[in-house]
Order: structure tokens, then C-alpha cells, then sequence
């Protein structure tokens, strides 16, 4: 397993001639080799050339080997074995369980989108046969399929060096809709990303897909994305990261000639409402799952429950002290890198600053470096429905207590959220009523509502929307995580009057895939 | 049957206090009474607010009672009788037969999303039973279901008074979605949406709807769109219009607080390709056709056949030679309006005046006010390629013939094209290589790809895709007409260990509405 620091571009490895950077131990500080010269603009154009040249084929690649395809690549990954492991908790700080339930995740994710194409159930398959007596026109045979997009830029996500990453979540459904994928690396862990490339190109080769199916590029800066974003033959991005850097590459493709769509998953600070029976008859424990769910990877997950919503009153205060003993016997991981270390200092800062919000408890900071020393707080429904930078994500360990007069102040909070990844409601039988007022709010306010649960931990399943109102995404009527990821990389076209030899196949008369369908707008089977 | 003049909002009729405008007869440039004052910015308020306090119970209607609304609305309007199609003819130069035929297309628009209602399947009903021996971790009970985006507005179209415009299909498919709708009324037919805007309100009364599912508002200018979009309670857009319209529509949702979709169906010159065989069998029989097609409408569709692309060869001369009789002999109906009119007359002038075309045909000019004068004219494939203006929509009767040396420049062409609502192949079965050659380009150009059909005439059904990439729409994803519009309005929402007493009804396990699901990935009935 060997490094080389290099652009993968199709199946070669290409010396980049941009700005150098270097993966780095966040526990340690130590710079790892090897350097990566950042992609130039020829990297870029040649990757986007190789996809809009391998588009064609790999969009007709059969369901059967498009599935092996993918399969393969979960078992590429596989086969990098505990290197791969060692790679990512030196550039992530992450600890060796949690990578290896990533990895676990990822080959899971593929496999099951490998299923799902298999499946068919993606190419929406519509007939409306010829009726060629009706009156007073008769109607032409009309049949629709979905297509793929074209080539998609997927941004690697610096939380999910595995999942969301190279061959995560958007690359896995971007494949499986038959879209070349050209990803930029997050700077952050470029040797995991590599070897990760290293996978996917020899399951490219095992599967005799085209070259030009998958290139990863590396660059430090913002510059590479955006080339990316405005490349004309990509025809969506899939990213996962800031709202800064999602809002600005929503503002590129927009910008482009063509304007193109832009999947971001962005920010949500998934509230979690205590309703009154249940913080009456388990404040201390909820206090101790919440803290728990707080802290899981310092905090680094887009369901991090950063918002706490309840009623004042002695059950709120069993809750706070509850949680702020958690807290406060709590040590904080080693954060991704130090910038998200930095930034989650100067956030606690502002928090600490700000006149209306009461620090609550301050855990440990671990003994490594970047470690994050967690922090909860309070304020009251009053200032928080005041202050819209009361809403601004902390990305880290840290959640805010809004603490309201009564259950139409909960109900005026719930009201004046932003979008969201998340709402969870923490309730017994008794809270029904109540929990009843809240749904028709929170499903407009999130794409996943949950009862007695914790955000953290998300299924990765057909049910599952990982997405939601602006500005928790772009794209509130799509999901990241998921099997109906598929369709975000997906058009139908409309064949008319088409004769047997020119329609594609699936549409054909003998259902060749065995796929559902609708005919005449009824499914037949 | 008696016209106000006045806003709609909710079950109220409001005097506007803003520009004054009227309904024009276009074939004789008579003013119609009666005059409509633009919406004020309060008129604006209130339809949006009513539609904001409409949508939690209306999207929350049984499937049963939304879909007798959709079918109350097409009764409404036809109880409306005769006086409609007259109004909708002296507004829009449109004769009567066309007219009742649109009615009868609206109608049974809304009658097929009441069925679409009904069966569920837009619903994407996701079940995850809950497997709690999972190892090495549980997996929690998921269901996913599809809820509607919120309020939306509706701009009524100009060449479509009755199937895309008040009651049209974008307010079908929103209403069917469970979208309250505020609609836009389009100037050139102010009577008629009035009209219409009264069948629904009374449709509104007979079913017990919230008043605010329906608003319509008046207003010449660009200014009453622009505070529509802008309004933070609409949640989504429906246009079709001019490609400067959609764009502008598209530029001021996407610079909200919270950017929302834009569905803007522009522009399309609905390319034709004539295949050898079919062009050496067939050629002259083509040409009638074609003109047929062409002349439709006074060409005023957005899939008039614009462009017409074929080998140079004795052949082409024989469908030119046709082409240009059946153009110099027909007569060009009223357009829609004076401003229509004159763009048409400007761009045939600009394409009079492009040194690289050369005018094949004119027809005649009907003796009626602002009649079209159908136009017919060629051009090589090489300067087609280098010129893009060459591609911009002539809305109205015109088309261009892009002559070609040979396939592979035919090719060249067809790559060269900006999106497309349609592409069409006349061809017979010994073009079917040929057409094969061609497909893979065309089905990324175009929503809806045909053979031996013309793009004129729409049909509505479950099939069918009204869209295409851009600059045709503003988002390749869906389409505007036939059943899977509904799409267009919901986004999916995940419900995580939700208690029987708090799921959605259609997401219980008992499956009350019947519907399709997908029960962990695999269809059940």
C-alpha cells in the first residue's frame, strides 16, 4: 500500500502542479507524508473530459454489471485492510472503532446501492400504451425512464473520511444513477483519500468500466472546487460541509450558463424537545443519553444535538444539573483538524460573550492536541427568538438549553427555527397531545422527525431523508443518506411512439429487468 | 356570469389600487371591459398569509376530499359554459374549436390528478421495520413519506388561457401535491382567469376547503411576480414563459433568505431530424405535415417545431420545394397579443437580416389584427454552429432547415443544441441505425424524444415528461405536464420510532389508503 501523492485521473496517477499541502495528525501535530501538489487546471479538464467521455457507456451499463461495479468497490476497500485504518485515525483523530464502523457503513452503503439498482426501481419505468381509437384523438404509445445526469463533482466531507468521503454516500449514489464521478478530496485526510481512489480505480479495471467513470483531484484551497462546480460537463455536485461553502458553490452553478443542481448538506443544529412527562419521569437519564449523543465524535456529525428546548421548572433543573455532571466528568476527543478546533474555540467564545446565554458546564479537554472541551448552555426562549445568532451551528461538543415560560413558548421556538436535519421529540404516552402539536411544525421545519431517540446515528436505509428545509440543505426534496439518494442524479425522458428496436430496454414490452411499473398509471406488480 | 375587475383572495373579491390595466382583443385591438387595478403589496400580504394558514389543514386533507376538490374545480368550469370560450377567445385571438379543446384538456388534467390523488403513489410510502436483534446495533423502526412544500405560486402562461394558466396544470399538480396556490394571472387574459378564479373559489365553498388554497392576483407589470417570489411564506414557483421571464423568476429565488425552486419552462426550438430514408420515401408527405405542425396556434407553443435538420440532396430540395408551398399558402392566424406580434415581426427581421440565412418561405398574413405571417428558412450546418443566435426561440409560426453535408454533421448539430423540451426523428426502418447514432445525444438534449410524430400536441397522462435540460426549464428533474408534476411539490420527510397514535395515517402498518409501498426496498403490492 503506497502513497504517491498524486492526482488519480482515470486510471493514472498524475503529479499535480498547484499549491502543495500535506495530511496532519490533529492529535499530534505532526505533518504525514507524503506531499500533494494540488490539481492544476489541466487535472481538471482532464478529468471532466475522461467522465463526459466514459458518460455515454457507463449510463447503459446493465443494471447487473453496474451493481458488480459497486460491489467491488466495497470489496476493494475491504481488501486495503488495516492500513486504510491506520491512515485515517492519523489524519482524522478519530478512534479505530468509530473508523471501523465507517468502513463497515461505506461497503454497506455501496452494496446496498448495488441492490437497489438491481432493484430497478430507480428508472421509474411509466407505459401508456398506444390508444389508437380513442376519440376524439387517439393517443400515441408514451413511455418514461430515468437517466442519469451527466458527471457529478462529489466533495469529500472532512467528518466522514470514509462515508462521505471518496467513495461515500454521494459518489455511491452518483454511480449507481450512472454518473461519472470526479471527487475532490477534503483536504484534510488526503492519504485516506488516495488509497481509497486506489480501491474504486481497480474496481474500475476488475469491471472494465470506463477510465473516465471516476477520478479523485486534490487542492487545499476553494479554487479547485469551483473550476469543478463550473466545469460545463458537470451536471450536479454533490457536497457536505459548511454553509459558507455550500452557499458559495449554490452561488457558482447558478451562475454557470447552464445552471446546475447543487446537493449541500450544510448546517442543523437538530433541536430536541423535552416534553413534560417525560422530563418529569426521566430527566436524569434522558440527561445522560443526551450528553452522551453530545459528545459522540467531539461532536463532530451534522445530528449533533446542539438544541435543547423544555419548559422551566424543577424538572428542567434536574435535567440541567443532571447534564451538566455529564458534562462536566466529560473529555473531549481530539478534534478533525485544528481549524475546526479553532473555530469551535471561537464559538464557545462568542456563546460565553453573549449576554443572554449562561454557561451551564464545561467538560475536560482531552490530553491530546485539538482536543474539544465540551460545553453546554442556556438561555431563554425570549433571547433566543431575539437573536438569530443564537441558531448559528457549533460545530463540535456544545448544545444550547432553551429554556421557555410554557408550552407556547416551546411552540413559538419550534416556529422560529431555521431549517433542519432533525427534530426529536423525548416524550412518554402521556406527552401525546403535546407531541401532536409540535409534528405539523417540526416536519415542516426537517426531513426526520424522531421520537425518543438522539440524531446521531443515522440508518442507512430506503426510509431514511437526510436532508431538509434550507439552510440544513440546497434541497429539501432530496436525502444524502438513503437508497432514494439515487434520484438526485437522475432526469426522465419521455419516449414516444418509439419504435421495439430503438427503445431502451428496460422499456420494452417483456420487462426484461422484472422491474415495477407503471402502466396506465397502475403498477403492475 | 359577471367580471369584478378585482383580486381574489381567498373567497373575497379585492379593488386593487395598483396600474390599471384591460383585456385586448388582439384581432381587432378593442380594449375589454372590464379594467383590473394591479394587486397592491397588500393584496400580496394577505394571499400569501391565507395561503400559509391554509396548508397545514389542507395538506393534511384525506386523499379522498382533496381529490373531490380537484374534480369540483373541472366541474365548476364547465358549469361555466359557453361565456368562458367566448371570453377566452376575444382575449386571445384563439379560435373556438382550439379553446374547447383546452378547456376539455384542463378538465381532464385536474380529473387525473384527482385519480393520482387518490391512488397514493406520490406518497413514496417507505417502511423500515424496526429490527431490534440486529447486530452488532439495532436498527430503530423508519417510515418515510412525501408531504407537500408549502404555498406556491402559479404564473399564469400566455399561450395556454385556460390548460396553463389559472387553472392549469401547475395549479393541478400544487393543489394535487396539497400546495395552497397563489396564481398570477397572466395580463393578456385577465377575464378569463377571472373567470376561472371564480370556479375555483366557488369549487373552494362546495367543498369546504380553507379559504386561502386559492388566491389569484392581477398586475401588469413585472413588480406583482417579483413580490411573489420574494414572499417567504411561497415556497416554491410554477412558470412558463419567456427564457428573461424564468431566469429573472430563477435570479430572485435563489438570492432569498431561503432559495426555493423555481419550476420555468422557457424555450425550446424542438429540433426535427429528417432521416435519409424517411426523407427519400416520404420528403414531400413530410413537409405537409411539418407545416401543419408549425402552423398550429400561430406556432405559439413552446414545442412548435423551430428547427429542422437534414442532409443537403436532391431529397431535402423535394421537402424544401413542399415546405415552402405549403408555407406560401398558408395564411397566419391572430397572435396573442400586439407585443407578442411584434416580437415575432422583430425576430423574423433579425433573422431576415443574418447574412447566413436565406428565407425559404413566407406565408400569408391573416386579415385579422396581429396576424402571424409564417416564416420558413435555411441555413448550413456550419453556420449554425458558429452562430448561436441562431438557436434563439421565434415564438410564432417560423422554423429554420439547418442543411447538413453529411451525418456526421448532422451529429455536430445535435451535440451543438442547448436543451430541448422535445427532439424529433422522422425516419422509416431503414434509418434505424442512423437513429440509433443519434439517440444517445438526443435523449440528453431533450425531455421527450419522438418518431414520426410532431412536438405540437401534448398529451397529458402519466408518461409523459413536459421539461427538459436547460435553457428548456430551469430544472431537468421533473416535468410540468402529465401526472408526475405532482412531483415537483413534495419533498420526503423520515419518521423514526414514531408511535401508531402519532404517524401519519397513510404510514401506519395497516396500510389504510391501500397504496403501493416500499416495504425494506421491496414493493408490496
Amino acid at each position: 500500500m503506497t502513497l504517491y501523492g498524486k492526482q488519480l485521473i482515470g486510471q493514472n496517477a498524475v503529479a499535480g502542479s498547484g499549491v502543495t499541502f500535506a495530511g496532519l495528525n490533529p492529535a499530534t501535530n505532526e505533518s504525514l507524508e507524503p506531499q500533494y501538489a494540488g490539481a492544476s487546471d489541466q487535472d481538471v479538464e482532464r478529468a471532466c473530459q475522461l467522465a463526459e467521455e466514459a458518460f455515454d457507456r457507463y449510463r447503459e451499463t446493465s443494471l447487473e454489471s453496474r451493481a458488480t461495479f459497486l460491489e467491488r468497490i466495497a470489496t476493494e476497500i475491504e481488501a486495503l485492510g488495516e492500513p486504510l485504518i491506520e491512515r485515517a485515525m492519523a489524519e482524522s483523530g478519530l478512534p479505530q472503532a468509530r473508523l471501523e464502523g465507517e468502513r463497515g457503513r461505506t461497503c454497506g452503503q455501496l452494496r446496498l446501492f448495488a441492490s437497489v439498482v438491481r432493484d430497478g426501481e430507480w428508472l421509474d419505468i411509466r407505459i401508456d400504451p398506444a390508444l389508437p381509437d380513442r376519440q376524439p384523438m387517439p393517443r400515441v404509445d408514451l413511455r418514461q425512464r430515468h437517466i442519469a445526469l451527466g458527471p457529478v463533482a462529489v466533495f469529500g466531507a472532512s467528518n466522514f473520511p470514509l462515508a462521505f468521503s471518496v467513495a461515500g454516500g454521494d459518489t455511491a449514489s452518483a454511480l449507481a444513477a450512472g454518473c461519472p464521478v470526479v471527487v475532490k478530496a477534503h483536504p484534510a485526510h488526503p492519504g485516506t483519500s488516495e488509497l481509497v481512489g486506489q480501491a474504486i480505480q481497480a474496481a474500475v479495471r476488475a469491471c472494465d468500466m470506463p477510465a473516465g467513470v471516476f477520478s479523485l483531484l486534490f487542492g487545499a484551497g476553494i479554487d479547485l472546487g469551483q473550476a469543478l462546480v463550473k466545469d460545463p460537463r458537470i451536471k450536479a455536485v454533490g457536497f457536505t460541509g459548511s454553509r459558507r461553502g455550500g452557499t458559495a458553490l449554490m452561488a457558482t452553478a447558478q451562475a454557470r450558463p447552464e445552471p446546475i443542481p447543487v446537493y449541500a448538506e450544510m448546517s442543523s443544529i437538530n433541536p430536541v424537545f423535552l416534553l413534560p412527562h417525560a422530563l418529569k419521569s426521566r430527566g436524569a437519564e434522558i440527561a445522560e443519553a443526551f450528553v452522551a449523543s453530545l459528545n459522540m465524535g467531539a461532536g463532530q456529525f451534522c445530528t449533533n444535538p446542539g438544541l435543547v428546548i423544555a419548559i422551566k421548572g424543577p424538572e428542567l433543573d434536574t435535567f440541567l444539573h443532571a447534564a451538566a455532571e455529564a458534562v462536566t466528568r466529560s473529555t473531549g476527543q481530539t478534534m478533525l483538524t485544528p481549524g475546526i478546533h479553532d473555530a469551535y474555540g471561537d464559538a464557545i467564545e462568542r456563546l460565553s460573550g453573549n449576554a443572554s446565554v449562561r454557561e451551564v458546564a464545561r467538560g475536560q479537554s482531552g490530553e491530546q492536541g485539538n482536543s474539544c472541551q465540551p460545553g453546554l448552555f442556556a438561555t431563554n426562549a425570549t433571547d433566543f427568538l431575539a437573536d438569530e445568532q443564537l441558531q448559528d451551528e457549533v460545530f463540535g461538543a456544545s448544545s444550547m438549553v432553551v429554556v421557555c415560560d410554557d408550552q407556547a413558548q416551546v411552540q413559538a421556538v419550534a416556529k422560529h427555527l431555521e431549517g433542519q436535519l432533525t427534530a426529536t421529540l423525548q416524550m412518554d404516552d402521556t406527552d401525546t397531545d403535546v407531541a401532536r402539536g409540535l409534528l405539523p411544525i417540526l416536519e415542516r421545519k426537517a426531513g426526520r422527525v424522531m421520537v425518543n431517540g438522539w440524531p446521531t446515528g443515522v440508518e442507512v436505509c430506503h426510509a431514511m431523508v437526510h436532508g431538509g428545509p434550507y439552510p440544513a440543505t440546497s434541497d429539501s426534496r432530496s436525502t444524502s443518506v438513503g437508497s432514494a439518494a439515487i434520484h438526485r442524479f437522475l432526469r426522465p425522458v419521455c419516449y414516444q411512439n418509439m419504435p421495439e428496436a430503438l427503445l431502451p430496454e428496460a422499456l420494452r414490452d417483456n420487462n426484461p429487468h422484472g422491474v415495477s411499473r407503471l402502466i396506465d398509471g397502475k403498477r403492475d406488480n
